[in-house]
Parts: C-alpha cells; sequence; structure tokens
C-alpha cells in the first residue's frame, strides 16, 4: 500500500470535516471558539503527516503514534488540543490500512490492531491524554487525567484495548474499538451514498446529523450529563425528519447557533465523522 | 532541510489562502464557483504533497516538478484547475527551500533556481499548461495553450526563465519570477506583520487587500482588460484607506459579493498569497 496515499488519507479526513458547515455545536469553516479557530484544526491536521505515514508503515505502536500525534499536532497550533479523538481513531485505521493488500479488508486489519495493543501502549495514551490537555471531566475507571493511572496500568498490566473494554459502555470512541469500528463504516456508507446528490459538505453534514440523533454524544455527557445527551439527540432526530436538506438547512442551522450558545459540543460525533470520511477516502471517494 | 516539514509547509499556505475570508472575488471558505469549489481546493492542496516533498529534495526539474503537481492536483478533485499559478511560485520556492541551510538564504536560492531552468523545463510547463485547462484567454506571446509553441520552444532553445523575462511586462508570475520573488517577500512580511494584531484570517484577507490595490491582478487583465484591472485595484484602495479591519469588513464583503457577481477573479493576487504564506511558515510563522 502507499503510505503516503494514506497519510493524505487521513489528513484530508480531518480537514473535510472541520470544514463541513452547518454542523452542529463544534467548530467549523464558520465557527471557532475563544481559544481554537478553524485554523488550528486545519494547521493540525496537516502537521500530523509524518506520523500518519509512519502509522501506514507499522505494525505495531498504537501508544506511542498517538502520543506523537498530539505532541505533532501542538507544533503546528496554539490552539490545545484539536484531534485527540480523532486519533484515537485514525491511528490503528491508518495501521490498518497499511497493512491492507486490497482496499476490501480495512475492518478487519483493523480489528487486529486494537486488539494486538499492549501495556505500554496504555500507558502512551494516557500520557498523549494528560498532554493534549483535552477539556472533559475525568470519566473513566482509571481516571483519565490522573497521573497515578499510569501505575495502575503498569501495576495490573492493562493493555489499551482493555482500557477501552471497560469504557465502552458510555463512551462512542471506546466502542468504536470493541465493536469492529461499526459506527465508522456506517457513516463511511452513508457519506458515499449522499455525495453525489447533495456534494461533500452536505453528505457530511447529513451524515453528522444522523450519528448525532442515534447516539448520545460521549463529549456533551462527560461534560454535562446523560439527559442533556440524549436531548440533543431528540433535536437531532426531529429535525431530520422534516425533510430533505434544502428544507432543514435552516433549521440546522439554528440547531447549530443554539448548541453553540448553549457550550455543547457533540466532539465524539465528530470523530467517528472523521474516521467515516478516512474510510471513505482510502476505498476511492473522489468529488 | 526536513523536505516533510518544507511540503507540510506548502500544503497550509494552500489550504490557509483558500480558507481566507471574504477574499473579494475567488472561492473562498464561503464562495464556490459553478464547477469548482473550497473543499476541490483542499484536495488538492493535499493531494501534492509527494510532489513538494519530491521538490524540496530536487536539485532541478522544475518543469517536471510542475507537470507533476497538476497530475496529481487532478487525481484527488473533480473541480478543474485549482492550483496552476500557486505552482508555478511554489515549485521554486519550495526547491529553494530544500537547498537552504538556513531559513534566511530563501531568497536568493529561489532566485537561482529560476535562473537555472531549462528548455525541457519550459516544454513541461506548456505541457501542464494544457492539461491543467487554465481559463484564461491565451496571452503569451508564444500563445499559451497551442500545441505549436511547444515545437517553437524546442527549436529556438528558449528556456522557461526566458518564457517568464518576456511575459513579466504584463504577467505577476513571470514578474515574480524575475525580479526576485518580491511581491512573495513583502506578502510574507506582511502577513506576520499582521497577524499577532489580526490573527491569520484577517491577516490574510488584508494583505490579498493591499496586494490587490497596488498591483494590477494578471487574472482580471486577461479575462477582462488592463483597464478593469486597474479599477480594481483603485476600489481596493479606496476601501482600505477608509480605515482597520473592523471598519472596513463590511465594505470588503459587499466588494467580493460584487467582484463574485462580475466574474471577476484576482487569482494571480491570490497566487502570490500563497506564495508569501509558505515563504512565512517556513520561516516559522504559527498561530
Amino acid at each position: 500500500m502507499d503510505t503516503s496515499h494514506i497519510a493524505r488519507c487521513a489528513q484530508l479526513a480531518m480537514i473535510l470535516e472541520v470544514s463541513a458547515t452547518p454542523k452542529p455545536g463544534n467548530i467549523d469553516r464558520d465557527h471557532n471558539y475563544t481559544d481554537t479557530s478553524f485554523e488550528h484544526f486545519l494547521a493540525s491536521a496537516v502537521g500530523v503527516y509524518p506520523i500518519m505515514e509512519k502509522a501506514a508503515r507499522s505494525k505495531s505502536g498504537v501508544g506511542t503514534l498517538i502520543h506523537e500525534a498530539v505532541a505533532e499536532s501542538g507544533k503546528w497550533q496554539k490552539g490545545g488540543n484539536t484531534h485527540f479523538g480523532a486519533f484515537l481513531l485514525l491511528i490503528p485505521l491508518v495501521m490498518a490500512a497499511g497493512r491492507c493488500e486490497n482496499k476490501t479488508c480495512l475492518k478487519a486489519q483493523a480489528q487486529r490492531v486494537v486488539r494486538e495493543t499492549s501495556v505500554e501502549d496504555a500507558v502512551l495514551f494516557y500520557k498523549a491524554f494528560l498532554e493534549a490537555k483535552v477539556k472533559v471531566k475525568p470519566v473513566n475507571k482509571l481516571d483519565l487525567g490522573d497521573t497515578g493511572s499510569i501505575d495502575k496500568i503498569k501495576a495490573q498490566g492493562l493493555t489499551l484495548y482493555y482500557l477501552m473494554e471497560i469504557s465502552c459502555g458510555y463512551d462512542m470512541i471506546a466502542e468504536e474499538w470493541t465493536n469492529g469500528f461499526k459506527r465508522t463504516f456506517e457513516c463511511a456508507a452513508s457519506i458515499q451514498g449522499k455525495i453525489k446528490k447533495h456534494g461533500i459538505n452536505d453528505a457530511v453534514v447529513l451524515t453528522f446529523m444522523e450519528l448525532l440523533s442515534s447516539n448520545k454524544d460521549t463529549f456533551i455527557q462527560t461534560k454535562f450529563d446523560s439527559k442533556k445527551a440524549e436531548e440533543i439527540s431528540m433535536r437531532a432526530k426531529k429535525i431530520l425528519q422534516k425533510g430533505d436538506m434544502d428544507e432543514i438547512r435552516e433549521e440546522i442551522r439554528s440547531f447549530d447557533e443554539s448548541l453553540l450558545k448553549e457550550g455543547v459540543n457533540p466532539g465524539s460525533t465528530a470523530d467517528i465523522i472523521i474516521a467515516g470520511l478516512f474510510v471513505s477516502l482510502f476505498k476511492g471517494m473522489r468529488f
């Protein structure tokens, strides 16, 4: 496999996701947060090329690669954490793409990559988490954000896959790791199915809305609570029921403004959209 | 020099330029043309990474690299020509960056790269031009777009630098080649000078407006005439005289809408902005 091609698919996936608008509650081409802007996401996506290219060549080292991606992203922009959640999905997917003889084996290879993670991967994942300064409250049983956890991981010999297994009940990213990247591949199919009729921007927006409507976003659950996340999903569902993209565009826009005002950002949904875009581009989607 | 770092600076320069808004008359994050969209520019910028990386390692072959960049851009998007003019500036600048022992010698090295171009470079430049399907009327004395020109170039032994010399009186890109990338480095200084106060988007927009106000855009001259290009420059100048960015933002926006309606796109100005952004990023500008 052409490792440069794979790395560019990862870059473009991150760039197309952050560009898509209106993408309720998240940073997009029309919306910045106070300290983090659209351009920080663009610079981060461009900057991590060599880590993605290295991942496409790597047989192991998920934790190191996530750690290096966070560090490299930070060298290219001063907006803080941009792609931590996305890296958790992209790194194993990119490694899987590098192992593929053809474009159909991606899912099986991705499952292998995550299952083969080690205790060292878990330790480096935690280091990366601490350095990325992810703005979420601690949720994990191992208390994400507490350096004490690294000792626990080592003492108990916990692999990164195991950490994801104990989090998968309430964390969308962890669930992707443990259920064979189910939603990622569903998103990829949805984007590919919509791109001809809707174009790339609206294909991403509609898939984002569908994903949000059928899954409580982890980022919202962590920042607020499960009830809030459920309420947001219901609101997304109701909008989608009202009609086609052209009929609901203004409603999505109002939903976006409302979420931004409330500080509700469905960040985990965005991460899965990035993963879905990567799969689509890797499989040859062009526009 | 780190050739991957140089290639990523080129990618990010193209991405930041097309994202900056409101950028009068051109495609930006808020404006598409009928067949070419914002996302086509993003995909093109991402796609050409390996050619830029190769350029950073190359001592010669400007024509081949331009030809390869156009071909690679076309593999990643279906929006037609996106970055032909930008490649004409970026390829020699990226090659120069690859030759630099330190970040201060870029200008001198860039002058050397263009002066060393060959007849073969001229031939491949013409092939790239024909394949890029650049939407301009033929302007060059050698009749750009006419395949007969390739025979003329070979028969007369004309180098690519020589072709630029005979075009530099009416072509901004050719002028950059022959005057030591003067405006490119002025743009770089302007963007770096404005970024702290204005942020990256507005630093690019203001520099674009300044460049447009003081130079007749080649793309406009070719599509319309010299008088039209001069009129556009005057309009840009008058807006800039009215005050600071926050006071003139709405006027720039109206100017943008008006140019888009008239089909006036200052494409050559955008190309020089990309070159200026590349120089700034290569020299370490971050935000």
